[in-house]
């Protein structure tokens, strides 16, 4: 490898630990949106449990799909990848609501999230 | 049902819409973020491919999971779900990079992510 070759490979890898510094931010963003989307979504279970509100709403998902969708490519993301990652989410706040359930922490909020598909993300 | 009951279940609706309407916004911000994300890692690929570098790194794919748990745990988030959603993003960038691989689209970038396993996430 030339000295040349070597200093442009240097150059790389400072940029690319720039970038990764980028990143770390970005998650870190990401961790704590995803912390109060959750707070959120305990809030709508509850809600919903207390007052006999219907636990599921298939046609606000529809909605956020929708419109998740539009944002994804206004922002140049993949609309595929956005309703994946949103589904994804939105499994895995039931699915966490139904194991609070199961270990009787969450009371009416994960009561409300059990099996409803969807309720507690909505 | 009773006067006051309806009053209740009347305000508990309007209190929903509120937290949907903050959902919504959570939703936007994080897809924008992921957007973003998406574009360093990117920027990543191509850098790996440009100057020879291993495209892959597990010990830095650790240490970002090791802090996301941490960050998701000071959040008041499940640390396993936080884990669990960095690997589904990643899972996914690499998913896209390798599609856009076959497409033909993505060039060097997309070469550098083709199977090497985090490599373009990281």
């Amino acid at each position: 490898m030339t000295t040349e070759a070597f200093d442009e490979r240097d150059a790389a890898l400072s940029e690319l630990l720039g970038i990764r510094s980028s990143i770390d931010n970005i998650d870190a963003a990401l961790i704590h949106l995803l912390a109060e989307r959750f707070k959120f979504t305990q809030q709508v279970g509850r809600l919903k449990a207390q007052h006999g509100l219907p636990p599921s709403d298939p046609e606000r998902e529809k909605r956020q799909i929708a419109r998740l969708r539009a944002l994804a490519e206004d922002a140049h993301l993949d609309p595929a990848f956005a309703e994946k990652w949103f589904n994804f989410v939105v499994a895995e706040v039931i699915q966490h609501h139904e194991e609070l359930a199961g270990n009787g922490v969450a009371g009416a909020a994960a009561a409300s999230g059990g099996g409803a598909g969807g309720a507690p993300a909505s």
